[in-house]
């Protein structure tokens, strides 16, 4: 491991966190607020980023160092963006919590009474989601110059889903194209939002939680707040827009129209999606008795925002029934698709580990006939479906871990199981004390670093983090 | 598909079942109870199974035939061995449903009122579970002539996980030794329970369902009907018996003394086992405020039951606090040994996958090397890799499946999902509704016929039932 290699790129990454911290400042100058919060955390953040920029190395870094830094990297995103968290009152565990929890655009809160703090935090609060939602480093890597094959390396291990990263043969021109896009989507979703009613604060902050799949909102009532049908269709359609590959808007625009339609993954996706939430119209209108347009309203509203690992909540699904819950909490183990903001296992993932079942079904009958499995008409590598199974695998082990830990600190089977993967697949609430009205604040102090964990270990898809607990990684 | 060979086989098979429902009716006419509900059974069985015998077939059955006969033998065994409950008033499902969990040696009732119903009657379900523990097959291969390299294929097809099943060169005589060594250590356990103070009835029917890792009791307060700490014990000690590898009995006695420690999986049975026993009697110790005796004696008795897959329950440990259940929620994933009568995903595959996963990470940082798994001092060839991980996906997928159905029917979601992995794991009891004090008749019909499935897949490890369902089995 070159130590130096690491810290000098992850001193490059915080004087660009201190950079981004200018925005709050700015609406903390608009409304008046106090500016020391920002302006303390900008130089501690910018002098602890040049210290470690001084720190000179001529090698270039290999595959190890590219992951010590993105995961080093989101761990000190976390750190160092909960400094202004501190001024507000927020002891130290909660402000990384809450951090984290933002850049890996979870979306869960810790935060009792959140319309309690001010303005320009709960801004800075919301837009460290749309930071970390198309991701730091490929925000680092369209911005800073000359990093080339070391800079695929970063890209792939912050990458969300197996995804094509080839958009354009150099890797700093596709992470322009991906923010250029996010930015353009972002910017509508903002006009469509005020010109339903939203002011510009709101239109921002909501949007930033949205494109993110983020799921923060400034109000304690969350989406609730607003009562307005169009803005949750809004927020609705620009949610599942967040939840697809932005490659294949990429491609859709410049290549072939049909692109999105053509995609299995896209496909599955949107059929999911609606298949889920017209099951759970007809539930909600039966068990709870909605009006069949407020079943629709919800069912679709909720079952995006789950899916997509969003967390925005329109309405307090915890006091649904079983029933209707079920539906909520299956969709977390689904998520967006591959190369979104979305979190969780990835629509991909899920269709290949159906498909792998089913050819194996087929193999235990025919023991000698060989059956590739296709996606979107092309045989997939039987190296790609382990590598798939093995994550698969990890995952669930990481889940029923924290879960288990959870539990075993005393809460209870429901809140410890959403809790866990509400945070792992980066979605936002859960049941129970961790339901959509509540928050994550009566977790014993463990609890909330388990937490942590597990929000850091799902927005860098498993690998990425969890290599750093194992002996091997550091001792050769 | 051979229809004919079969048909032919499961008519043998039906007839060795007639003549097992002798021993009920010697219960009833020594109890002087009605004979009636044996001797019609016994008809009808006998009628059915000659009539399938008279069907010949000249053609040597395959794979698929086998997987068939084995499949289709433990769900008429359910049905046909479901006849005597009839005459008591069980309505057919519930009939089925109480079978299926005896011979698949789950231990789940649907029974309100256990003790309503004849000695006879609870003693044929209770030795349906000894039958199905060391496997109706294995019988079926000890007891009848000529089946050769067929007979392996439908031990195969039974057998409880990744396991040697070359005691003997010949099938039969390993399906022999091991019905004697399983009949031994019953006779053991009755005159240890004799001994402690059961009758002879008692001690038969809960040597039955102890040694099958069954967990039938004719008593509606189970275990704590005894409230007896030694006969805890020695239960315990049976259970933690027959959750072993019987086959390393057989090398242990013949071979090798040291066999059993040397053995990976039972080292690592036992080490679980212990683990979560002690874990679990703080928890009680601290949550409950039992006794420290007591809380020990509830721990290990429990854990062992639940992780073995018997399901007794010695206290109704639906009682207890969420951090103490997640034990014993945690350890029906793990289950008993490979080639024991526990059931539950096995402790070598559970093993396996936390090998592969360490190894999955360790390549993530090495690429280029290749490090093998390592099972007993050997290394583990890549292709039982791949199929217990594709076994521990399609395990989990009828999991979720499952209690994702349940819960859609209106069952809340922890009865839901405990009795989904109770019945799947061939475990028995879980929680709240399904809890160890309560049964599953409350359960709506559809939800009962998703948990005989899921009993019949558990048993059958997931691929000997699954096929069936694939349209590829049938069409070629």
């Amino acid at each position: 491991m070159h130590n130096k290699a690491v810290f000098n790129a992850l001193g490059k990454i915080l004087v660009l966190l201190a950079f981004t911290m200018l925005v709050p400042l700015l609406v903390a100058l608009y409304y008046h607020e106090p500016l020391k919060p920002f302006i303390v955390s900008i130089l501690i953040t910018l002098f602890v980023g040049l210290f470690l920029t001084s720190i000179k190395s001529s090698v270039e870094w290999q595959q190890k160092e590219a992951l010590a830094i993105v995961a080093l990297t989101w761990l000190s995103a976390a750190i160092f963006g909960g400094i202004p968290f501190l001024f507000e009152g927020v002891p130290f565990i909660d402000a990384v919590f809450e951090t984290m929890s933002g850049f890996t655009s979870t979306g869960s809160t810790i935060f009792v009474d959140i319309e309690s703090h001010s303005r320009s935090l709960l801004f800075w609060r919301s837009f460290t989601q749309w930071l970390g939602g198309m991701g730091i480093i490929v925000l680092f890597i369209a911005i800073l110059p000359k990093l080339g094959v070391a800079g695929r390396q970063l890209f792939r291990a912050e990458a969300p889903g197996p995804t094509e990263d080839k958009l354009k043969p150099r890797i700093k021109d596709t992470a322009k194209i991906l923010w250029a896009l996010y930015i353009l989507i972002s910017a509508i979703e903002v006009l469509a939002l005020m010109l339903a009613g939203m002011s510009m604060y709101d239109a921002l902050t909501h949007t930033f939680a949205g494109m993110a799949c983020g799921g923060y909102s400034p109000y304690n009532l969350g989406i609730e707040a607003f009562n307005s049908p169009l803005i949750e269709f809004i927020l609705t359609f620009f949610m599942f827009a967040a939840g697809a590959n932005f490659a294949l808007y990429y491609r859709a625009i410049f290549v072939d129209k049909n692109f999105l339609l053509k995609d299995e993954e896209f496909r599955t996706y949107t059929f999911i999606l609606l298949g889920f939430a017209g099951l759970l119209t007809l539930i909600l209108y039966k068990d709870m008795e909605f009006s069949l347009f407020n079943s629709f309203r919800y069912a679709i509203f909720q079952i995006t925002s789950i899916m997509t690992a969003t967390g925005f909540a329109s309405t307090d699904f915890n006091l649904w029934t079983d029933s209707a819950k079920v539906l909520v909490f299956a969709v977390m183990f689904i998520g967006g698709c591959a190369g979104s903001t979305g979190g969780g296992p990835k629509v991909v993932r899920f269709l290949l580990v159906l498909k792998y079942a089913r050819r194996e079904l087929f193999k235990f009958v025919h023991p000698r006939l060989i059956r590739p499995i296709k996606f979107n008409n092309k045989a997939v590598p039987d190296d790609i479906i382990q590598s798939i199974m093995s994550f698969i695998v990890i995952y669930i082990l990481v889940f029923i871990f924290s879960a288990m830990l959870l539990t075993l600190l005393g809460v209870d089977m429901i809140s410890s199981a959403t809790a866990s993967i509400a945070t792992l697949g980066n979605i936002g609430p859960g049941f129970n004390v961790v339901g959509p009205m509540a928050n994550f604040a009566a977790l014993p102090p463990l609890g909330k670093i388990i937490l942590i964990n597990n929000m850091w270990v799902g927005r860098l898809e498993v690998y990425t983090v969890l290599v750093l607990f194992t002996s091997d990684f550091w001792h050769s």
